[in-house]
């Protein structure tokens, strides 16, 4: 059932901007991390985003604030995938092209490496957040090519999330295929 | 032409018992590093070898060379693997076996990283060794699996080495059947 917002519309709009302008700043500081590395100016990432940087500082007041919130959006976008390619693709493309989706969120990973090696506890909880995102996404890809005869069974999803970062890590996207070949059943 | 040699026999006996103490040593080593990290006492690897301590700084002055001589002798194993896969299985089967025979080669490599990659210039020429042997070895098996249409063509053979090390030194032997049966062709 549909309701109406019982916030004023001028308070509406004040939400959907500052939406709008976290949106750009986490855009931004995903460009500026991947080009420059996670130790890049603040006020670039905030001229990227074109907001102040006082703009930036209230809504991440530590680096590790923009960090996380790369990350966290990395991971949702390509969890987001997952149902949007098994609506559009039989379920052994759909796998495929998810797992080649999900190294664009292994190169972004990457980029933000020097950080999240650091030892930062705000970092902590990051391995959990993308297991419990990523981890079904894959399963229920998985599952429905395996159903469909198009996967072979018995293989860990969050085992082949580990090997692809790793070959894609290793910057051998042809390894990524072949090993996304052997995971397919072909006929 | 069969020669006999001009070495007395007493000679020829004496080389032959310090080959054979020099293989133990070499032998010993390895199991020694697996075991204890190559950092292990000298000792140890002796009495394992059933040598004397002095025999053993005699043929390897030092730890480094010990090092050497286990990497090369892994390495020379692998290789070898190669001509006797191909001339017992078919290629394809070939292929994949050696694929996994190198994985071996690759948990020995493991056990020795902390040399390795200590710097130590004694170990520079190691990786062009490596390359120079396991890179025919295995060019040879896929090449011929690739003419009998039993592999899919156009895969660097430098880049299936380092995949498969990545992925067994990921702990996934799973994950290597994945990538060698993408790089097979099923029919």
């Amino acid at each position: 059932m549909f309701r109406f917002s019982r916030r004023p519309v001028a308070e509406r709009r004040v939400r959907a901007d500052a939406q709008r302008n976290l949106d750009a700043v986490v855009q931004a500081a995903r460009t500026v991390f991947a080009a420059e590395g996670v130790d890049a100016p603040v006020r670039t990432i905030a001229a990227t985003a074109g907001v102040g940087v006082g703009t930036l500082y209230r809504h991440f007041p530590q680096r590790s604030d923009l960090v996380i919130a790369v990350f966290t959006q990395a991971v949702d976008s390509c969890a987001a995938a997952a149902p949007a390619l098994a609506a559009s693709l039989p379920p052994g493309e759909a796998l495929a092209a998810w797992l080649h989706r999900y190294t664009e969120f292994v190169a972004t990973k990457r980029g933000l490496a020097a950080a999240l090696h650091s030892g930062d506890p705000a970092f902590a909880a990051l391995p959990a957040y993308f297991e419990e995102r990523l981890g079904p996404a894959l399963s229920s890809l998985y599952d429905a090519a395996v159903a469909a005869g198009e996967a072979r069974p018995g293989v860990a999803p969050m085992e082949v999330l580990g090997a692809v970062a790793n070959l894609a890590h290793g910057g051998s996207p042809a390894m990524v295929d072949l090993l996304v070949d052997g995971l397919l059943t072909r006929t």
